[in-house]
């Protein structure tokens, strides 16, 4: 997977030894490894149809599949494995393969996505745009409101969460630019671990990964991600079903409302020995 | 703007006095302060037309307008401040006004904009979906492209930035929750700063604001963001041609490339005393 990372040559300038007069210290030319990224272009059609394009996501390539699987199913496109019948990274017709679109075929029963990015995004809105229609969005699509998950965990075992997050990444020691979403199980056991210069991306991959492993709902699980939560990432959370999502920074006011709405508990500045619950705190226990 | 910020319940949880038990040592209940998230719908029309959605972004309510003028400008939809009528907004027919909804109406002359996210992703595609194309994509866009301009910043200066920015940061000490995006002057004065929970909205702003003060293009300032620098973030500052993109973080593989053709200098890990740069190192001066 030479495409996760690349070298790249930069110059690194330390001001700090120049006696404090503002003048560059040192100045070296070398090689660096940056995360990489690429766009993706997800394609959808029923079987026997033409494949339309829906989304294009940049992302860092790897488990392209993957992430299209879970994309399509965070976003309510699809709502069963069987609704896939292929997933497959295609060239097109006449252009040299660049293993950047991902055609997936869906079964006949599944309804043609609808490929208007606003009309998508308000599918039940009856208040205008406004958080609580998105909210109410999310609600009606999703088939796994984690809402009566008994999952417990101990509070304890949250905080090592983070930990046990960044050392399952591979590439961020490396880059210092990726974002990471691993789920987990109630006892700390890291189940799945993703990459991806986008959070959204790195949530994508892990539940297409449990889609292809029949683990839908991912009752009973955790999911940890690097950086912040919003309201995207609470929602790919309720759509799959996952009753605990945590997060190393902040929530926004949106995230936290959905979660107190959709029964999922939501762990934010989770850090060091410390975290703020901002939804279903019954779920953490001493 | 009581939406920037909100108010929610939060219990806070802290294990480290439980004499290393794992038990729970400490539960506070106590209200929190959050990032405001909201939808805005971004609908766009030539003067006499039906308007249409063209994009939903989740950001932070505030300077929504800067938001709508940015986004248009930077994804290539309008080129100078003469491509828009008027901006206000709108709550559509027969709706509450949610305040989440910018109206734009573009000059007769203004090519209607494609609604279709992948058709209007690949402009200039020829070699199918890659980052080639993608870079390609932004340079045949830009007007500004910031090649040439002639500014130079000494490195001292370009350390003092991520201090002033954190220090112009409004909301980021109430929440911890938001990204910035601020302008400088070759000198490290302060020109404009935005938050949002998104970053590339917090540069929309920036360019917004830049458009009605009629700054655009932007030649001879820095444009500082936290967080990474993605190719995302590269490409709004090519197009408003700015020539100097510092980050406080990793920039991927694709934001490196798509600096270093469109002549962009690109600064990153811009921490104390030290930084990478990635491109166009020739304008970080002793």
């Amino acid at each position: 997977m030479g495409r996760v990372t690349d070298r790249r040559a930069v110059v690194r300038i330390d001001t700090s030894a120049g006696g404090g007069n503002g003048g560059i210290a040192t100045i070296v030319k070398r090689m660096d490894t940056l995360a990489g990224e690429e766009p993706l272009e997800i394609r959808v059609g029923r079987a026997g149809e033409p494949r339309q394009p829906l989304a294009v996501t940049m992302r860092t390539p790897g488990d392209d599949l993957d992430l299209a699987l879970g994309f399509l199913f965070t976003e309510g496109v699809t709502t069963s494995p069987g609704d896939v019948i292929t997933a497959q990274l295609c060239a097109g017709s006449d252009q040299p393969n660049t293993y950047n679109v991902v055609d997936v075929t869906l079964a006949p029963h599944v309804e043609r996505p609808d490929t208007d990015v606003a009309r998508n995004f308000y599918t039940t809105s009856s208040c205008g745009v406004c958080g609580k229609a998105s909210i109410d969005s999310v609600r009606t699509r999703s088939r796994h409101e984690p809402r009566h998950d008994t999952l417990t965990v101990a509070a304890a075992t949250l905080c090592e969460l983070p930990g046990k997050l960044r050392a399952a990444q591979r590439t961020f020691e490396l880059t210092g630019g990726l974002h990471a979403a691993g789920l987990f199980t109630p006892g700390g056991d890291l189940v799945c671990v993703r990459e991806d210069v986008g959070r959204h991306n790195a949530v994508d991959k892990v539940v297409g990964w449990a889609l292809r492993e029949g683990r839908i709902p991912l009752a009973g699980h955790i999911l940890m991600v690097s950086g912040r939560a919003s309201f995207e990432l609470v929602q790919k959370a309720v759509m799959a079903g996952i009753p605990l999502l945590a997060a190393v920074s902040a929530p926004s006011t949106l995230a936290a409302d959905l979660a107190e709405e959709a029964g999922l508990t939501l762990v934010g500045f989770l850090r060091g020995a410390t975290m703020n619950v901002y939804a279903g705190a019954a779920r953490v226990a001493g």
